[in-house]
């Protein structure tokens, strides 16, 4: 199976000086790997008339069969995306009557949504319809259209840079290309493990022969994952898939293999008991609780918790006693122990999970490091514990401690 | 004056699958911008050895002064910098004495670390001292030192991917760098806002003349911050900066001409005060102590609080009275203002912050729409709410939640 290759080219001197971090070139790279292309490249370019040309004529260069643009699709002076296209193409620029009607009717929204002149908007919308010969507009999901093109091998799209906008409109286009046939079957299966690490993954894979299947690794935080993908017409790489999923099942502990997070699979866990979590979080301040309120209806499992940052706190508001944080200290198992079953007495949930430990850079000792945090789950099992040192920095060891909590709930609910 | 013109090259198959988000790029490009280097590319390019040759031929093209790449710098088959950078160069690969020495003695430690052989662990990293011709190593912060080479014009540094190895080597060559007088004499002022919007800006900007200075408007969550740059030796640029921030502080409601942050600005405020902060929060399920303790040291200012996220606990925790929330609902002025002043009763902290609001995406209405905030303060002045609507995702409400009620604190602060 050939698959298609695509380029991405970001456009923003925002996201070049420190201002912002692009978010849409990988959101753009994720959607169409996982539709099967392959990208090559993700390129972030100024607002810079020259290097945009530039950039674009190299990326053309290597005749990829999918070209995304992003950016430089607006009102302002710096908005150069249809003159650098029309540039690096040779093609002349020139107003097209639907993307004129587009931007006209744009126009007119923003207009009375700010309570503007609906001259003065166009003023500076006007040049949205000028597109490089060739083109066909695409409708816009906010003031911008996009446009649509093809160069040689290479369809070419651009877009606009608001984040929203760009979802929207690519969102689309990979629709648009699916139904048409552009990207080809894929089969995916994603396995994820907890607690074994990358070396014995990698015997794994050397162990069982998988040369039909496109394999990718990824690790953090004590979970490492495995991507396969590979044509579902293939048998040869069906049955190698399988086969090599059942060995990591076999040879190391696998939580998910249906593309669940352990987030998603402690709230489905929670949802099917009709069981409620509360949280008890001394040196991640808060991020546990942020974390399982990322996604919407969280409020159905989770209740709530406390942060208890200050030994103080964690006397106060988990009833953590003084005699035992002065004998352990405030990073140690009894008084992760200690924090769970506080939070659980003081919510009425049915499990608390608790997080203390020393995040760094300083506060570490030689009996107690940087990067020492001990999680804690209480409920109707028996309270448990887990010690962890975690490399990285303050930020890797706060993100890391978050996910081995929801593993140990993950782990009692699995049970 | 003459801006050096830097590229950034970041390797890394799994940044263009979807797998992982590029974080090194952002960070060089910063770096580099804050001492004045004019950032062309940031090119993302997969572990190809074909593609990388390619595309540091097409980033030396330009002949840039700087070329810093990352990633592609470790110990297995997918590390491919060095050999794609001899490619490029048409240098041969050679064993560095200094580079092995420094192989060797990382690869002892890491094999006393994970318990594995030292001769395993040296035929993996042994390659990592072949490096192309006219080299000079760069002391390792992990496992694979970096290299310094002369192109041409063009100075270029090669770094393991690792976020923490590469951010300390990094800030080693930018100093070095900077002490050889590399980066041109920089002034930069930031002036920062909140509550007025970017229009409210923009005509500060048409008013006031600036074109000897660089000027760059960010925007989020209510704030706006105008960053300016110019030459230092420059009397004109220094008087139409001078002029510029007054400009602003008279017409915009500026926190910060310092370069802080709003969370830097509470922090220090308290720290300044003695005062301590406990939070309360509903929505943000606990962001708002995740981000005051992003910083090492919030220990002192900071004591933890509640994350009320089911009312039960808001009346539990936080002694919000049931009637209250029957009569108003957890999303009001009197939430807030009650979630507030528990957290400062139960916690003693010296401040409480509550936020109460809709995130979204469900849950809203027309009289307590998707993004509609509440952010409370409670202390020794009179307890004070504040309404938001913000716009965005739910991702986005939070954050812009917790920037708001940082504010409240800060202006309470200052005061």
């Amino acid at each position: 199976v050939r698959r298609p290759r695509a380029a991405i080219l970001v456009s923003g001197s925002e996201l070049l000086d420190g201002r912002r971090r692009d978010t849409n070139g990988h959101h753009i790279a994720s959607q169409l790997s996982a539709r099967g292309a392959t990208v090559d490249h993700l390129l972030v370019a100024p607002d810079d008339l020259d290097v945009l040309v530039a950039d674009l004529r190299f990326l053309l260069a290597a005749a990829p069969d999918l070209l995304v643009v992003s950016g430089g699709l607006g009102s302002t002076h710096d908005d150069l995306t249809l003159r650098a296209v029309a540039d690096a193409l040779a093609r002349p620029l020139r107003e097209h009557p639907a993307a004129r009607t587009m931007v006209e009717e744009r126009s007119a929204v923003v207009a009375r949504r700010r309570g503007l002149r609906y001259e003065d908007v166009l003023e500076h919308t006007a040049k949205l319809a000028r597109l490089p010969l060739g083109s066909v507009p695409l409708a816009p999901a906010g003031l911008a259209p996009g446009i649509a093109l093809r160069e040689g091998p290479t369809r070419v799209y651009a877009l606009p840079g608001v984040p929203h906008e760009l979802e929207t409109m690519l969102a689309a286009i990979v629709d648009e290309l699916a139904s048409g046939g552009f990207f080809p079957p894929l089969a995916e299966r994603v396995v994820r493990t907890f607690g074994g690490g990358e070396l014995q993954i990698a015997a794994i894979l050397e162990a069982v022969s998988h040369e039909r299947l496109e394999v990718a690794v990824t690790a953090g935080g004590g979970e490492v994952s495995v991507v396969l993908r590979h044509d579902p017409g293939d048998a040869d790489a069906c049955r190698q898939a399988a086969a090599l999923v059942a060995s990591i099942e076999a040879g190391a502990a696998v939580f998910s293999v249906d593309g669940r997070s352990v987030d998603r699979i402690v709230a489905d866990g929670l949802r099917a008991r009709g069981e409620t979590l509360a949280t008890a979080e001394s040196c991640t301040g808060g991020l546990l609780g942020g974390r399982v309120t990322e996604v919407p209806g969280s409020s159905e499992v989770y209740v709530g918790g406390v942060v208890a940052y200050s030994d103080d706190l964690k006397r106060r508001l988990l009833d953590v006693p003084g005699g035992l944080l002065a004998q352990y200290g405030a990073v140690s198992e009894a008084a992760a122990a200690a924090m769970a079953e506080g939070v659980v007495a003081v919510s009425g949930a049915t499990h608390g999970l608790a997080i203390t430990g020393v995040a760094g850079p300083a506060g570490g000792s030689g009996e107690k490091p940087v990067g020492l945090v001990f999680v804690g789950r209480a409920g109707p099992s028996p309270t448990e514990v887990r010690r962890h040192v975690f490399p990285g920095d303050r930020a890797e060891v706060r993100r890391w401690a978050v996910t081995a909590a929801l593993h140990l709930l993950r782990e009692a609910l699995s049970s």
